[in-house]
């Protein structure tokens, strides 16, 4: 079956999305790729090869482009004399709304569609950081402090700065400020709620190691990336994380002893297991005294993390042979039967 | 706007909504309900009022009804000559999977029609009972203890008999055991790993008093119910609960004192905050020591707990004129701009 880029969404990650997916062609090119644009509007547009150009979804000339509708199976182009129905794998490459906060999945789930990507159960609890922390917590992984601030309520925040201020459910650095000093914190609480309803609270651990780690299940085998040490500066601000989305040649690993490449992995599979089936993941890591922390969960990598991996084509097609199907109840009317039954009695 | 009633879907509690939707039909005499019917293959009909009986959907007559498919902000019919777009609220009455699982709350936000129901995120975290634990616990509310068991590994469990059996993730006690013996725990877990992946297992509290209530946001204000001390041997099997989607008639207040009933809505209330907004929930509590549990969180439940209200249709009224909307960002392709601009340097 042929792989789709679905990419775009109305997010404020639209943009990186589109740098994604751009990214990928280049990355894959022993595939047949196709490209599926969702417009801010959720409209959506097979776009050719050739037109996966930035310019071509900032000047609106997408818009040209045959447009899709989903239905049962398929994505459905509406000629001048009936359809034409295209039968994709899709890869899920929608950055934050739309594609990470379980609304793609759903949609790709309900019209039977197979993609690579979070289901949405699994998509919901790695979009809000919140509920990141609560499965860190239910599994006995460590994760740093936090607290939750909602927009419009009174506020007094107890933690000891200098703290991170984050939208709650907002990738890439959207919003993110380091607060420093007291006067800084109404003007960082501003910006992170021009993103989000609640704000979640951080300790800014300064100088803390950061380790990242991808990987995704082929049936019973878990398959990692190599472990990388991201640079930064404080943290990563948006341009930087947007030229991040670019990325395309292999990193160099991080210089770490096996049996802490291996206490990594471990963590990240019981992350992973029974929840991420079917997408290729990115964890974030602190590690602090030699104890591993979880930062963030990407369960929509930037470019698929695909710099991670020595031969990152493969394991696409490796991750496309292992999705999960939906196990989809047969409906046989019994109950509806047998009060009939009853009811003639 | 008009008022849609959408009921059916891939779930096991298909028959159930059936039985839902056919009760809010004659509960909510006053309005012009419609009915949009999905099929176990995801499928959507149009069904007339006249036709909103059991036999309709047992029998396969539906499928001769107008065929109707999702677009922005409308479902369309197709029809020899053009289209014919039909613009409704739908209050989602799709019990179990699809209609409490965040399916059909994202796929109703991506088309972008508004509706009664749990959104996504609150969708997820209710309708998995161990996320409703994290939920829980997070706000400080007691939940009775619990163990996880997934299909296909070693389980050994640990908590003492006697105690329930429940897939993770199903309502209506559909899948649900009490094991009073070690004898008995093999065919309890077979049966739940029949309808889920995971199971959940909790003490079975002998004689425990239960209490529902039920519950929205108007804005500002929370509109309770009354509190039902629901009747039941053992616990509710599933023709009882069956019967209990067809209740009607008013039931009559637990006798409790003001101040407790009180409690339970102070309780009610840091639930559904910054969570449930848009949906009618009912949530069934324990009360054990004088202490309120949580035992579960309703978000769609049964004939949407009309029984519990004195003056249901008035309810939905209120809560349709208070729905949320969701925020969609603004993309002006600032970023992919000046990244032009600064290559053109």
């Amino acid at each position: 079956m042929e792989l789709a880029i679905l990419f775009g969404g109305a997010s404020f990650e639209h943009e990186i999305s589109i740098v994604s997916a751009i990214t990928l062609k280049e990355k894959m090119r022993s595939y047949d790729l196709k490209f599926v644009f969702c417009d801010q509007d959720h409209r959506f547009y097979l776009i050719d090869g050739n037109h996966m150009q930035a310019k071509t979804f900032a000047s609106g000339a997408y818009k040209k482009m045959p447009r899709l509708s989903l239905d049962i199976s398929s994505f459905v182009q509406k000629k001048r004399f009936g359809t034409q129905t295209y039968t994709f794998t899709i890869l899920n490459l929608i950055h934050g709304a739309d594609g990470e906060d379980g609304t793609i999945s759903s949609m790709l789930d309900f019209y039977k569609i197979s993609y690579i990507g979070p289901r949405t159960a699994a998509s919901v609890l790695s979009y809000d950081k919140r509920y990141t922390k609560w499965l860190a917590e239910s599994l006995g992984i460590k994760a740093v402090e936090y607290e939750i601030v909602y927009k419009d309520t009174v506020h007094k925040i107890k933690m000891a700065l200098p703290f991170i201020v984050k939208p709650s459910c907002l990738g890439s650095s959207i919003g993110v400020s380091v607060v420093r000093q007291e006067s800084e914190i109404d003007y960082a609480l501003d910006v992170a709620f021009e993103f989000d309803e609640s704000v979640i609270i951080e300790p800014f651990l300064e100088g803390v190691k950061e380790y990242n780690l991808a990987g995704y299940a082929a049936g019973e085998n878990m398959v990692y990336s190599m472990i990388e040490e991201p640079q930064k500066d404080d943290f990563l601000d948006f341009d930087k994380k947007y030229l991040d989305f670019s990325r395309s040649s292999i990193v160099s690993a991080a210089d770490l002893d096996e049996e802490v490449v291996k206490r990594f992995e471990h963590v990240f599979e019981r992350i992973y297991r029974n929840r991420f089936e079917g997408a290729l993941i990115r964890c974030d890591f602190f590690m602090i005294e030699g104890e591993i922390y979880l930062n963030e969960i990407n369960p929509i990598p930037g470019s698929m993390a695909n710099y991670l991996f020595t031969d990152f084509e493969s394991c696409i097609q490796e991750l496309m042979s292992h999705l999960p199907s939906k196990q989809m109840p047969t409906v046989d009317y019994k109950y509806i039967h047998s009060i009939h039954a009853a009811k003639g009695k």
